[in-house]
């Protein structure tokens, strides 16, 4: 069975767990108050290029929504989303279980834009509304699609207009960096926002976020907010070793890299073969769509997610990860060939 | 230094190391679905002789604690603890935040009593006020101390009679079980109670909980409650790994073990020395008192928490962890004493 | 200045403040536990013709509306409204500030359909997203329109196919029930949910709403969630002695009907004029459109709320209260001919 | 039947009831944008004789604390209040159902001291804990005492030496201020804090609080707060009309004042016959210590609540309200006379 249904289906790249391995019997202090956490957070300070950022080591991407969100508003505040959204519809309410509404606009190719936030802020003028106080944009999206420089400038412009929070929700934020449409580096993206996280959770890490703060406003006290909605981590120096291997080395952006590189392959083999797609490859998310009546033959060999289906079309979401290889891709071609 | 500042302090017991190392080539479905996890399932079912049970891995235990109090109770529901549990002083307010209030009574010993419960029922008649739903204790306690089994039957009677959920907090559950002082099994206890976890975080892993559920009206869509609350872990297989190594071959109760044995050697010995205990030891946590002037040049040599202090007496805390050797004791011993 | 803003514009009926006068030297028991309370209960009891359901008399909607929907949710529930919903955009997070989000579906006509909740429902399957607990609907709508008995039927069957609880606010159910549309009494309505309330704050009272729980799962414990979200009236008599008078002679539809009959006679008086509207006229609310250049004038004789402008047109809203009179209607018909 | 049950029981006093009779026929602008509603706030700023405060009138007690406290609060903030608070006991949760704990410290006489903040403050050093931003105590208390100048002036020290909003609940503040032993003006106790509110509701208001924002860093935003709390009262012009009365010919404090002076009488005279009582009288609320064997046959005659009872002794609790008359007093001293 060739594995395309997540990047986070293996306990972590060999070169992590050999740092884990090698460290494995010193002892740290708690709460990523250790070394390893700071060297780790230097790195990234580095890489983006701003000694007054904060860097927050966190068990995972919900609980890093929660709590930056949480932390940015009032009590009567919202975050601004596009509908499809991961707070707004993958997260099981966690950020309304905050006490927050999502605002949502429709998405443009998975994205959402300076108009969305125009409109929504247009039609909440009082005090009967909610006050939207944050806007939250995953970079990748939830369809593989990476922002252009233009319009994160774009969006960051219009969050200071109404004087709104910047966040960026990087769960696969390696892949968007690397994506060969990417056209801003790491540190011009954390410019141009308050506050994103870092994903290694699917980016060869066992588990663990780095949530950068960049707006001190944001900052302030944010290590109360981690603790109270369950985003602390007793064991913070295995984050701290984990992604400092991960930024040394350049080993964040290989990881990543490689896995946009096979789905790019994969996408153009297939689109040769007359394979048609939802969406153009950005990174390592694709989207072909194949006849329904071949549907149950292929998922006995290829492990993947039925992103919709009617009874002629079925569109499917082939993922690449970490332990992908070269061969896999090949293979998957040969079923699909077959199937075709 | 000799480290007995707490028992979080290692990336995680070498053979659990070696199996996440064995396994880390293999990929695996997410959210706990995969077999690993099934496996650690059955082996805790089988431990605690109880097919009906259902257990969830989660990723800490603050997370662990808002899941299953902010499911079983409605909203104006609230928890009874002890004015020591963790709840009330060390999460920083993450059950209020789920929005219950922690009702609390007079710890015995670190230990929340049945009058505890009967007073603050008897005292909660209407609804002018809060409807407890729900006993919180944690076994072991904040101080070290463990249950009998006198006083679980007892909790759990109580609960019965006043329709609460029984529910014990097992960060610390592995060195409770193996005190010396324990006069019951796993499977006793769970017969006692609707819901506990089994700690893996202080117990040699690298992170993570086991939720037990034996009550099945708590156990209806807990799922949901999991992801809403932060935590639900994406790589829920290396939770597997890591709890269905913990119980294979007796590693959770031997880990456990042989931290209570250090400590008692630790206590012993220093008693001998004539200092003086805030309490007895009864597991891998002891609270030796020393004058104050000593303290300093101590904790140069020892790391370890300072329990509270004035200017005559200090006390300190000692843990012992997976990583604490025969070795670390006789030194401290031996720094001790030449300081006394 | 004609006054067609809203509804809520004037202290009391006068019938309603004279009962309060007469009782106002009586002493009564608080927190709703009195005798004037028990008879308007009796009396709302035997007008939907059930025996077995339960009145309460909260402060107002935005907190009637928290009580119900927070008490019929788990925490990871959502409720289901359409987009216009009173929940969704006029309660600043009122929903979400109890922990839970608002699905919404757009709506058609004012209204929640039956299709909209089966959209929802087959795209929220499993643990990732909300879980879907309770349908909200608004009888009348936000734009003046009336359920009718087949939508109320379809909905209710549609509510039991997925086990979720059929709630209607009934801010305005008065004008609802005395529509000239509505086919149906407010009995075989109670029927078909599993809770409503009776607006008092826009039909005549001080202030003060009448929730009335039909499924008794809900009912259970329910005074609790009135305090705990702010909904609980201490002088709860006063309630009762104005909802005792609203349901005697006829009194609360009385109101209801002579508001919809002069927002009638205006909604066709203007259309003899050629003026156009956003919708029928169904209840006390209608919808004009003019020119936008005649709002400047028209708002300094008539006072309404600007429903949505562009340059050429603009549409506004009358609404008609228990202080509005015949001769209202006739001047604002003269002022408007003479703008047109 | 004489009422001492408390001092809500009865719809309102006449003086306000004739002023909203006589205001009966006029229109008026919603959510307390009216003419009677400015108004009264300007009476209230002249009253406490600053022009910089900003008054909001709510719907209810909870309701309002609720408000100010998650409004001045971050998500992990706590609020600071003696054991018997009203906010802690008898608000059903109210407050921690915004997501907040409340931290407690013993009263004395009914008050919350500067030792017990300090206490609190010095336990609660850093983010495993929550954050205190808030103090909240009542004025007067729960059991009827009166804060003293002195002891105001060192709880608002304390609050700024830790950064503490400092906020009262007047739910009694004008027996508080009219008590025999309040040695400050209104305008002397709103300078000591950032907020408080003036209670309508038991000082003969049909209900109502006005509540009261110094501070102007708590102002910003507050009307979104209100609503989202459920505080936001759609006629606040009522409000406005009956505050408006309730600041003219000093009505606000006649009511109170005679309150006091009732139970002074009853106080004494009870005093003289030989009755003990839980604490010496202050205010509107007396505890007079009975032989339990009375008790029925009293309150059988004189409706009050039991404070406290065992098998000897009972506390009971009189509290005078503007229905209270001196024969009221002089019936319920023959009656107590005759069972003594």
């Amino acid at each position: 069975m060739i594995n395309f249904r997540n990047d986070y289906c293996g306990v972590c790249h060999p070169k992590v767990l050999e740092a884990l391995c090698e460290k494995s019997k010193n002892v740290y202090v708690g709460y990523g108050l250790d070394t390893e956490t700071n060297e780790a957070t230097l790195k990234i300070k580095k890489l983006i290029n701003n000694d007054n950022a904060n860097v927050y080591f966190t068990v995972g991407g919900t609980s890093t929504n929660k709590i930056v969100i949480a932390h940015a508003l009032k009590s009567y505040g919202a975050a601004i989303a596009c509908d499809t959204g991961h707070i707004n519809v993958h997260e099981t309410g966690a950020i309304e279980a905050t006490g927050h509404k999502v605002l949502t606009y429709p998405n443009c190719n998975g994205k959402l834009t300076k108009e969305g936030i125009e409109v929504i802020m247009n039609s909440h003028p009082d005090f009967h509304m909610v006050k939207p106080g944050i806007v939250y944009i995953s970079n990748s999206t939830e369809t593989g699609t990476v922002y252009t420089k233009q319009e994160l400038i774009e969006l960051s412009e219009t969050c200071k207009k109404y004087n709104l929070y910047f966040y960026i929700d990087g769960a696969r934020l390696g892949c968007a960096l690397t994506s060969k449409v990417c056209d801003y580096t790491i540190s011009e993206m954390a410019a141009l926002c308050d506050a994103f996280y870092i994903g290694g959770t699917k980016n060869g890490l066992i588990l663990g976020e780095a949530l950068v703060v960049i707006n001190e406003k944001l900052n302030d006290e944010i290590r109360y907010a981690i603790k109270c909605h369950g985003g602390m981590y007793a064991k913070g120096f295995v984050n701290g070793i984990m992604f400092n291997r991960l930024f040394t080395d350049n080993l964040f952006f290989d990881i990543a890299k490689k896995e946009n590189e096979l789905a790019e392959t994969l996408y153009n083999e297939l689109k040769q073969l007359g394979v048609e797609f939802l969406a153009e490859q950005e990174t390592n998310q694709i989207f072909p769509i194949f006849n329904t009546n071949i549907i149950e033959q292929l998922t006995k060999e290829i492990d993947c997610e039925i992103w919709n289906s009617d009874k002629d079309k079925t569109t499917v979401r082939f993922v690449t990860s970490f332990l992908s290889s070269t061969e896999d891709v090949v293979n998957a071609i040969n079923i699909i060939k077959k199937l075709l």
